[in-house]
């Protein structure tokens, strides 16, 4: 029951959202090497295994729906994203998300589309209801899912700023985190704020870039109870390993190869040395 | 209707084929980033949606037949490739292809395995009916969707010069384009022909290499009303960006790595200085 | 029928397995360019598809109930991985194996999953008794298919050396090749062991870089008739080009790119000078 889940939230500490919190949920990332279940779309599939094998995580694509349930009550996250959308798949997630919440399990997810596609914004509201630990999308998506506009496929035509009150909004409801990408990255649990703004364009070159930062989000949500810090350290550690790959590479190609050898070679002691809050 | 779609086809200028025209397309892509709805195959999905972010354009796989017409509707273009074929997929490509067609968005078919494999060959044959405005395939797909041979798996087993006069008639019954793609590139309206010479052998050691030109011929079939241009000027762009890359890279892995950063890199005035018509 | 594939197996001589066999088979495998029908997982298909390019075969992912069987009949060989399964994908993995034993094509088996996850499992034991040509896993599914334990998502729980009285055992009842992955590499027709200590911490830190090699062993096994030298002759080129990418690299990302460069880089005279048996 999600009961569960928020009672042993509500009897941790909650970490103060500084660089060390950051650095130490990293730390715990790659220690306890969490086994992350993904229901995710056919073209981010294979970068947010890469970037969870990269940090150090383990990722497992169980998503039919006759394993999907099962598997929910093993894995240590689920991620579960709307994008490139099957009868098969959304039934895998239907049974998935309920299996997560029966046993505890934190859940991100990323409503690709929503707001902008018919069918997938009323999944995406249905889900709404099983309180994710963690929501991800860009600033049109968070704003669809609110009620609102919006986007043009799966890029954004609006800022994360102006996303924030929804972000806010989303997060009261379900009690977990809310993180709206962009080129500040804004996350709330409907209290606290953070902003991110590291990162590097070519980010939005790489499809899958975004998706793949939430399969890193539900790594780090089995990793610390609150969902707000798993939020920010992954997005913490992706922007990071993102300037760093930027700066070292000539074009989105050998952008993202190289964002998957930074994110094996960034350190917490980088990461704390590194981030502005 | 396709009519209202021909109709401005026949009012705009017919660009002449050359250099400019060519780099002048290019140029439009990159300021214009056309959405592009891709309905292709399982294998160049994440490599079709990356060729067309490094050329600055915008990718969206919508492909389901619950979301597929009515996207097709507000996209730029259309990408229709029959690899890797599943009921839902073939479903989701029925409902796209007329939705494109009564909206007069620019529609690109490639018709993966057509002659060799009975199913889709009969898909590819339904779909000619709707009238692509770019068909893209190898020698042995082209001569195979006009009704001859047909290859061995993904390959070619014909030479493209072989398959010219099929595509100069199957772009008369459309009324658009035909690529064919080889060691010299033959592509056609069926009046006028172009012969593009560029690329690299690990074009063809490139899992999609192939099927992400489609992505990017869709992308620029947005930006022209001259559906044998557009093919060409994504032909020569990427067949440019692979000879830049074949001579700095290693391998095949390191090659498509840079042939995305070489595509990003690639300006209208380089293109129009080294393509060889 | 399997019978034919059998009996000229036994009327070609046997290769000892040393390094010249297994120079030659790689040599044989870069010579013939043989035709290998993938019906695999979405993680992996594109390295997969990838990695037989590099090595000089062609992959056709043709998995579709409807041109399953058909293809198998004309396929050099065909691989079967359980990963992210869907109905009609099973379905398709259902036609194509009879297919192939009926035309004597070689098959290999890559069983992802078994004895973790009830629903493949019993798929997996289903498939065994089509006599598979190579068996590929890791420790935890050769164990999951004996009828032992099973691991935890894709990743192995158990050492190799504790999966190889099973893997022996499977061998005596398919008459084929099992081979257990590892940090040393345990193969075996149930007579002879093969151990093979090559390849790099980074092939566990790329996803789908153990399905991709069951595809090269598909590759093998269609230029020779003794399915261990097949297993170890793709083993070895694999694991030799892991080695070099691992030194030259800078993380799991430039390794990937680096081992596709290094698998078409590799020449049976380097394999046969580096290999360790």
């Amino acid at each position: 029951m999600q009961h569960t889940h928020d009672a042993e939230r509500r009897e941790l500490p909650t970490h103060d959202l500084d660089a060390d919190a950051l650095a130490d949920t990293w730390e715990r990332l790659r220690t306890r090497a969490p086994l992350v279940q993904c229901l995710t779309n056919r073209v981010a599939t294979a970068l947010s295994a890469n970037v969870l094998l990269a940090a150090g995580a383990s990722p497992a694509m169980v998503d039919t729906p006759r394993e999907a349930r099962f598997f929910a009550g093993r894995a240590d996250a689920v991620l579960v994203n709307l994008g490139t959308p099957t009868e098969e798949s959304m039934q895998g997630i239907a049974e998935a998300v309920p299996g997560a919440v029966e046993a505890g399990t934190p859940w991100v997810l990323d409503p690709i589309g929503a707001g902008g596609l018919p069918w997938r914004s009323g999944i995406a509201q249905d889900l709404l209801g099983h309180r994710p630990t963690i929501i991800r999308g860009n600033a049109s998506e968070v704003l669809g899912l609110g009620g609102g506009g919006g986007g043009r496929g799966a890029d954004s035509t609006d800022r994360p700023e102006s996303a924030l009150p929804t972000a806010r909004e989303l997060a009261g409801r379900t009690g977990g985190a809310v993180a709206v990408s962009g080129e500040v990255d804004h996350l709330t649990d409907g209290e606290r704020v953070v902003l991110l703004g590291h990162g590097h364009p070519w980010l939005t070159r790489v499809t899958g870039a975004g998706c793949a930062l939430g399969a890193l989000m539900a790594a780090c949500s089995a990793v610390t109870e609150d969902p707000l810090l798993a939020a920010a350290a992954a997005t913490a550690a992706y922007t990071l390993a993102a300037e760093t790959s930027g700066a070292t590479s000539c074009g989105p190609g050998s952008f993202v190869a190289s964002l998957l050898d930074d994110l094996h070679l960034l350190e917490p002691e980088h990461l704390a040395g590194r981030v502005v809050l």
